[in-house]
């Protein structure tokens, strides 16, 4: 349990924070009204006030592989034990699951059972994953078309008032992993994937930033990048400001992976890459 | 009063949740300051804590229609009483009052006169119209550009403190209903308008989906729809995934209305779709 | 202090409000997850529970200018003493110092020297500003690249906590003093900058709405603006609905500054405009 979830006030009375919800999507800003409905929910069926925090809803539509990269990266920097609802699913309708997991520090994470949760939490982690499929905690009409608000939502607020996982539903098949490429090191290259590209079109990959030691990486050496068929020189370990306009760079990120970028221009559009590819960095 | 409004804690103590106050604006994105300005208003006031939740500042500009759409949909799902706030107005500076509606639930509505709502909450419901013109709980310095944060917000955290709606200001004029086409159903056909658009162009209309069943629209019908004087055929009663790329259906979306869609394309495109305009279904 | 911020309950005891701390940076809605991460460490170094709202993440990418003008012109409407975090940087990894700056009000500002603070808070209200720099506080891993997370937050958390600013580092050099060029009066003109730019290409000045009366720009005059090598003519006072489309017209915006629009057109484009430059308007 986090040590700050319990505090006492100055008569030395236990306050209780409340309890902390986040949610992960892919409805983007039109889709607000649809948060709304997600939170509105949460908020009629919790017993106890509750604290519902957005981590994006900007997640590229159907994006599970930039979902699992937001998640991944932003849950470190979140107030533990909490429940944690995502709704990106390409598969709407189709025959995945909607589970919940339980993790050894008392998170929950809810969503569909299609490579969001295949390396976020960490397999060591995990207690529990059930299928929600109790009845009696979902609410009666079902759309086709909503599961977040119609399944999620109530599950998470089902287990915020104290509802036990396994009362949720039967155990779930083992977690899907996504299509993400995983890293891979050679002699003189390392492969991995793209995990996301930001508003910039600075392109975020799955490669550790710890390979710049490893693999003496110094600033300022060139190494080539290959994204399909085209291949383009990055020099390492500089900042934007080191470079000239339209100078690429390969630097470490805020989310302490490998990230490629071009000063006052798009790395994205200049690689021609989209999130999932596979990418390879090569040197001499 | 909504069952789940008073609570007890562990010591059976009377626990009171936070009164909830909703936003409903077209300010979008870029204007999420004047969400903070209305928030920021609404806080000085209250006297207690309160929770201020976003229905959507997502709204077309000046979409009364849309903003009617969101506002039905959603409202459902949200806690209540509540007390929600509308601002989408093409007629600012104009001549219509701003209003503040009582329901037979202990909801309050607080907008502009301007057709937002005239079909929601509905008239069996409402119990109360009253015009706010009350100096004495209005901002001082009323600017002729912002209304929203200058008397809605005073109004709701008036209400939120306790005051009743009479002392508000007089009684309104009739709620203004605004021009979205009513549904019709004939012996083939069944003519209604265009509710919303989603960010995908999905079409929302305003023929609820228990037409389906009504008028025998079986899954795999074919039928036509008209906007303008644009014809296309749509499927009935089928997702996404059951057709072809650019395959056109006619589906149940998750507000129980017909919603047209096509298959990694734009229905709205397709028909030349706007909001608030006349569609036609037919079939033989 | 606020007089609303402490008050008491139906049995006399004294309820304290929450802590208030706001946001006011350029992440965009494709940075929502900063923003989240922004939010987390807040909430995890809290000991009581606090309020964090929203002014704008929409700030145009790296404009002190806009930012300046989002926070002078929402502030007041917020709830106070406060904690303002502004995250807007066209220096990160530059020299420039991470403040936090204290004010009579007892409100807290904690961002970037870079020119966000020159104008706001003013001068007269300060009354001391620190270097951010007491290792003891910061988050231990600190990114080059989010300082947001790793300095300001965990700054902001440590004020709400009761730390005193003395603590938080040595006296800051002078605040940073942004370009955007000053307001001067003469004869038949008045020179400014431009503040911002609304959705709609609305254009907002640094002038501010009292010149209406003190120079006589009486309601239908029509004065020339000059930005760059563009001149164009606005017509004073009156307000969209009095001209015909494209109609060009001066009034007070609801922050009461000048603003200069164009009647379903956008100012912006037809003076070619961008914030910070100077604009001039000449009359007869």
């Amino acid at each position: 349990m986090h040590p700050l979830k319990k505090n006492t006030d100055e008569k030395g009375k236990i306050c209780q924070l409340p309890k902390m919800i986040y949610l992960l999507t892919d409805f983007g800003f039109e889709g607000q009204y649809y948060v709304a409905q997600l939170r509105g929910v949460i908020q009629k069926l919790c017993l106890e006030d509750c604290k519902i925090e957005d981590i994006t809803h900007a997640v590229v539509p159907f994006s599970v592989i930039q979902a699992e990269y937001f998640l991944m990266t932003t849950f470190p920097y979140l107030r533990s034990p909490c429940i944690v609802i995502v709704v990106v699913d390409p598969g709407v309708g189709s025959s995945r699951d909607i589970v919940a997991i339980k993790d050894k520090d008392g998170n929950y994470f809810i969503g569909p059972n299609n490579g969001i949760f295949g390396r976020f939490p960490s397999k060591s982690k995990i207690i529990d994953v059930r299928i929600i499929q109790n009845q009696k905690i979902l609410t009666t009409s079902v759309s086709a078309t909503f599961q977040g608000r119609d399944i999620m939502a109530p599950a998470a607020a089902a287990l915020a008032n104290g509802l036990s996982i396994e009362e949720l539903g039967p155990p779930s098949k083992p977690l899907q992993v996504n299509k993400l490429p995983d890293v891979k090191i050679g002699a003189k290259f390392v492969t991995g994937g793209i995990y996301s590209i930001d508003a910039f079109g600075n392109i975020i990959t799955n490669i550790p930033a710890t390979l710049f030691k490893e693999i003496n990486l110094e600033e300022g050496k060139v190494i080539h990048v290959q994204v399909g068929y085209i291949q383009e020189d990055f020099t390492c370990g500089v900042t934007f400001s080191d470079v000239e306009k339209g100078g690429q760079v390969v630097y470490v990120g805020s989310a302490q992976f490998l990230e490629l970028g071009v000063n006052r221009g798009s790395a994205a559009m200049v690689l021609q890459a989209k999130i999932g590819v596979p990418i390879r960095l090569l040197w001499e």
